[in-house]
């Protein structure tokens, strides 16, 4: 029986993250205090963040020691699985190798808790008590509540509204794992009460939870801080266990991948699989293609500039050099929620820019199509977000067929749809837009 | 760092099923035709059964072949984890050492599909078109979604209209899969159109989608046959690939369970689990001490009787030896959807009789108290269903706290809760009643 699932064991963990800033074209460009538009320092930072994650944002080292005790944790589903999609592949009559990397194993079901957890044990480590947060999709705020969990942290997540709403199983996993959610906009900050003031109907947005969220840390007395989901590089950093595993996992394939994919929302799930294998090509190894998805009604990369821009809608946060649409865009409301951003990691975005990676913009009813071919081969419903990386790798497959090529493709399974259905019935029912 | 996953390669895949009936204490007493009253014959299960599946059915075999074709699909998610839950042993500060086998990987997200893909096999081999069956919960409707699209057939499932109303998402996910829901009672049976005329409201029942499934294939002309997900000897020996590879887990453990523990619903999933290890105590071998869990709320083995009694509400299956709380008992509404069922599996039946099992009925709050407990340590929701054996495993080990005693804990985690969020929301509220 030819092999399947390329696994390792949990010794096999990767000891180091890699930290593609030591290996980039250029130095990234500074990030700037919004008021002053002078590079930020790290006592700008404090506020949100302990020292040991702002020396990681700062860091030009390639590779950053994981503590002992986040491995611990990452042991309960790492490594994840690196699977041959041998069904899929029949299934398109296609030459090529199609592999996927599964994120979709862990207790969040995304790859989120790749971050969450060492965020979480780095605060704990400096003392701190109440982590806050925001969360749109849900998909962050539940790898949070589970990290602060395991740390003896308390957490704090405000959810949009309209997600609050929409998703309470969402909002009942965080519940189940230990945190204390709240609808956003809320009484709890000012932010919040002058939304509610303005419209006691608002909707919320993940610009406005984000304001609660630092709001609720920054006014605490150092006893909370603020953790961020994606974007920020030492986010990128720690994702990138996942291409770390996955070139472990390729060499017991026997095999290198010609082509990597991973949708891209704020970078970190892309980054996570990519970087590691561009910082070999940085370096002067083996090329590969890259390329990153996003959603046609956001197309960041595709259609962005590259320019300072806020992370935030009202401005507050420190300016970054990044693709972006502008922080006053208003994305549509298509079900990947996660790939619903103005902006781009700025690694992401200077790599974009230096052209060692594409990017491409797909709409998502071909992405949900993709999806439903993927989970009747290969038994796993992929997340929205997901599917915006199956639909990419089954046209570079498609592509194979045509030309004749036996490439060797390498995608993110970012996570599950277990939490997204609704996504899908929505899908059945001719109700998508693109 | 101490081991918390026990992973086998997929070439370790057992290639057999372990069949119990050949090690029995005494043969079971056959299956009676409810019109006859008469053994029945292989002939009488012609019409809803393929011939290997029927074959197996009675067969004495102590072990029997998986086909290529089945290990080929089994490969996408087993072997299964087993896990040794060290945070959940740290957090009860128990000396016990407690491991889980995990049944929650599966496309399905249960067990379910370790039967449900050898039955769309041989019924693909038989020639067969279609497959027709009913789902509660949804689980088993899932499972044979999925098996069904893997092997080419059509699958039609009858879904009780009450939870196709309540459950969109598992109704979503069937579909997704490639089958087609029917909320049961239907327009396309007979039994159905009876149903619907005395009550247009009918929210149905297991009992009434059986019998719609039921009559769907046996009015096909051929072209379609039946499948059942749990309480038959076939069903139970396919789901011995959980106890089998949990013995060469133990293996790699360097442990052997001394008790074993599973919840107990038509006992597919317990069963499946204990039975290679009591196979073992049977053949001579090493004891072990082996408990079923069950609801308070439907006490099929604490307190029914062991007697004949029918398989279905209407009393048109065939009558088995079996522990029964009368087949027009109605369980009380309880979420663990799985559990609520008169009767029990003849050969889990005979083993409790004859005191080689224990069971053990237990009330859902504390059942969802330890769910909680559990996900907050490992990171996985339980199913309602599991929690019962979550609850139990707790217990055991807080009885090793007790008395100093170092045991070996292993439970079935059935599977995942991720379509039962509502269950934990109510529990949460207040709002669930035992």
């Amino acid at each position: 029986m030819p092999q399947t699932k390329f696994l390792l064991s949990e010794n096999q963990i990767p000891t180091t993250w890699y930290n593609v800033v030591a290996d980039l074209p250029k130095p990234l460009d500074p990030m700037l205090h919004p008021g002053t538009r002078e590079p930020v320092t790290r006592d700008d930072l404090a506020p949100l963040f302990p020292e040991a994650l702002i020396a990681q944002e700062f860091s030009t080292d390639a590779e950053v020691d994981i503590p002992g005790a986040v491995i611990d944790v990452y042991q309960q589903w790492r490594p994840s699985p690196l699977v041959r999609a041998r069904r899929l592949e029949k299934a398109l009559d296609t030459p090529a190798r199609i592999y996927f990397k599964n994120e979709g194993v862990s207790p969040a079901g995304s790859h989120k808790p790749n971050t969450a957890i060492p965020q979480a044990y780095y605060n704990k480590q400096a003392g701190v008590e109440r982590l806050t947060t925001e969360t749109g999709a849900g998909q962050w705020g539940t790898s949070l509540s589970l990290a602060c969990q395991y740390f003896g942290l308390i957490c704090e997540v405000y959810m949009v509204k309209v997600s609050y709403r929409q998703k309470p199983y969402r909002r009942g996993l965080m519940e189940t794992f230990g945190a204390s959610v709240t609808a956003s906009p809320s009484e709890l900050t000012e932010a919040g009460r002058a939304a509610l003031a303005a419209d006691p109907d608002s909707p919320g947005s993940l610009g406005l939870a984000i304001s609660e969220a630092v709001e609720a840390a920054v006014n605490s007395g150092g006893t909370a801080k603020y953790a961020l989901g994606s974007v920020l590089n030492h986010v990128l950093m720690h994702q990138t266990i996942i291409g770390k595993e996955a070139q472990l996992q390729m060499e017991l394939a026997e095999d290198y991948p010609d082509i990597l994919i991973g949708a891209a929302g704020g970078g970190s799930n892309f980054g996570g699989l990519v970087l590691p294998f561009l910082g070999e090509q940085l370096r002067g190894g083996r090329p590969v293609r890259a390329i990153a998805v996003e959603p046609s009604s956001c197309p960041t990369m595709t259609q962005g500039t590259f320019d300072y821009d806020f992370g935030d809608t009202a401005g507050m946060t420190p300016l970054t050099k990044m693709h972006t649409l502008g922080h006053d865009f208003v994305p549509p409301s298509i079900h990947a929620g996660g790939l619903r951003y103005h902006g781009m990691s700025p690694i992401i975005s200077q790599l974009k820019e230096y052209d060692y990676l594409e990017a491409r913009a797909l709409p998502q009813t071909a992405c949900f199509e993709a999806g439903v071919t993927f989970a009747r081969n290969e038994g796993i419903v992929p997340a929205p977000e997901s599917t915006h990386a199956v639909r990419a790798a089954i046209d570079e497959a498609l592509a194979c067929k045509e030309s004749g090529e036996s490439k060797s493709i390498l995608f993110s399974l970012s996570g599950h749809g277990h939490f997204d259905m609704q996504a899908y019935i929505d899908y059945f029912a001719g109700k998508l837009k693109d």
